[in-house]
């Protein structure tokens, strides 16, 4: 069942799998430059994708409790010293308290600087294993191996690690980044088709952000990408990573340009800490806040009807929630917003579309306005 | 009472400090360089101080139960909204625990990415703050006000920030600047004359590792500079502050040159660890290793003799510890030693004197020159 659900090959021994084409994405950041490395059966392939890293012979892989089973033994890391520290899957383990008794464990491995911390998992992973990584010893080397298309195309590339307060989430964490990223598009075929539909939606929103030509691409091949045909989800990957790696390397700290890369992560997240994590995958989150931005967009930014629409639409073919519903109101919403990180004295501020393809951070918004449209979104 | 000790001029309304000679050092590290403003009376001159930096309005204050009753007051923050958090005085406060106990109370005091923290208290509340600063949003401005003389000469510089695990030293932290150091020397007025003597080692070390002319005018000067003598308090200061912002710019992240501020520490913080942060404080232990380091580099590094007993007896005389006494044997310290940062695979690495004024890292040091040298010191 595990051959299967990977697409065939041995997981050990001589591997034999048919690798198929592998693509690097750099980002350009300095000292601190690295490679997405885009294919499948990649697991397999790990020690030599690090090697030229010239890491420390010791480490520790971070998973949790869905993905370990499945992948731990195929990450092979012959020439390594590794222990596996698996924490529960889901969100909550996402948490400042796990931080710590992860870094509590981690004297009891003899670590050095030299060693590296691999994220094996979906973003909860990433993000948790990055700050540990990021903290420990201040800092020490982090590999990404994104196991899921969220993972794979935002959390996993740029270097924001972060783990959630019970106030609100990523309140904690720390600008750090990975040395690589191995991004084995094989481990999607066992990925619950709503949680690939959830990493879609940030798909997606590279094309609303980033470039009108790949809007219109997802547009004609939503299908192929959701039904993992190779040509197609390496593409989709590739292409957001270049976004990312684009934006990130213009402003690694999200000063300024960065920050078009939260659209709709306002209400989102907002969402998401009301619902406290529960009943809502990330990506559903961003799914109905984007909807909600682009509504915002056509009020105070000039981004006409029609390309709100198309957004809508692109991301209800997909199978993606659209609408809030009746749980959230307008004056329980506003609050929450008000702790994203993006917000200054106490004004929210809204990632905006122009058009689809170019975005712009605003605090026009109006709190009569997210009500308003709170309200539309329903 | 708080009047006389901080020596003379009221704390509020109108401030009539002779403020005497105010000296700046700049730490350069491009977008990230600050200054390190050095006089008597600048706690109330602090707003003033900050103004140029254009930080957001709100801000917390991180001290504990020895400094906040008498120097939180005299923070004049004119025109910030500032809460101040109080945590219990001494090493056990500098937890990975406590740090989340405060970055948990965060979010209630509506900060954002403009905000800052300012640290006002020693070495304990400096790593503590700056920890919080470094990963609470990420990442918010952080404002260093030392009032212990280890901490206004060597922890509140170089963005070194971390916390304890029970199983050693700074295991966890980040590399994280402050936006400005206000080094007001009016507070060691109140510092207890052990504490002043152990940041007096760490003053000492800066002679032996970077510039023997200064180690010379300590041997002269060692007890005016105790007596807080201001030119000669100023100068000592303002020496050791040059000397390690010169170290950290050529090597903000510890790759190299960096690591010899820590001479004095491999033995220094094994023997804490040990000693579980109880009876020895940090200058006290520090003074101890770099008796230690220098046996070591007599018998290593070429270091002459006559040299070596020219630092134990500047340690001496200024009332510090030089021996180990009868509590810590080889056997324990070196697996302690081998959990030090600068631990490569399994290796511990010492700082070593060439001379007086100039140090290097080695890994040349065996197991049994530690234990021979822990032997003689003892």
């Amino acid at each position: 069942m595990l051959t299967e659900t990977t697409g065939g090959g041995k997981a050990s021994g001589m591997a034999l799998h048919k690798t198929g084409k592998t693509e690097r994405v750099r980002v350009p950041l300095g000292n601190r430059t690295y490679d997405i490395v885009i294919g499948e059966h990649l697991l397999e392939r790990a020690a030599e994708l690090m090697r030229p890293l010239a890491l420390g012979r010791r480490g520790v892989i971070i998973s949790d409790t869905n993905v370990a089973p499945l992948y731990a033994n195929r990450l092979r890391l012959d020439g390594y010293e590794t222990t596996v520290l698996t924490v529960a899957a889901g969100e909550a383990s996402k948490s400042l308290r796990q931080a710590c008794r992860l870094l509590e464990k981690l004297p009891g491995l003899r670590l050095d600087r030299q060693s590296f911390v691999v994220a094996l998992g979906g973003g909860v992973v990433g993000d948790l294993a990055g700050f540990v990584a990021a903290t420990y010893l201040r800092g020490i080397h982090f590999i990404q191996v994104p196991t899921t298309l969220l993972a794979l195309v935002d959390s996993s590339v740029g270097g924001k690690t972060g783990v959630n307060l019970p106030q609100g989430k990523n309140l904690v964490g720390a600008f750090y980044q990975p040395r690589l990223v191995i991004a084995d598009l094989a481990t999607l075929r066992t990925l619950p088709k709503r949680q690939l539909r959830a990493g879609f939606a940030e798909v997606i929103k590279y094309g609303a952000i980033c470039e009108a030509a790949f809007f219109r691409w997802l547009e004609r091949n939503y299908r192929r990408v959701l039904d993992l045909e190779s040509a197609a989800i390496r593409r989709a990957v590739r292409r957001c990573c270049e976004c990312k790696a684009r934006v990130v390397s213009a402003d690694e700290q999200e000063s300024g340009l960065r920050a078009i890369l939260n659209f709709g992560h306002t209400v989102g997240h907002a969402m998401e800490t009301l619902l406290e994590y529960e009943g809502l995958l990330h990506g559903e989150a961003v799914s109905i806040g984007m909807c909600c931005a682009a509504r915002l967009s056509v009020k105070r930014c000039g981004l006409k009807e029609a390309e709100a629409m198309r957004l809508r639409a692109l991301l209800e073919a997909s199978g993606l929630p659209t609408r809030l519903g009746e749980r959230l109101r307008a004056e329980t919403m506003l609050p929450a917003m008000r702790l994203d990180k993006k917000a200054r004295a106490g004004k929210v501020r809204f990632v905006l579309l122009k058009r689809l393809g170019s975005a712009e951070v605003s605090d026009q918004v109006t709190d009569a306005d997210v009500e308003e449209v709170l309200n539309v979104c329903r």
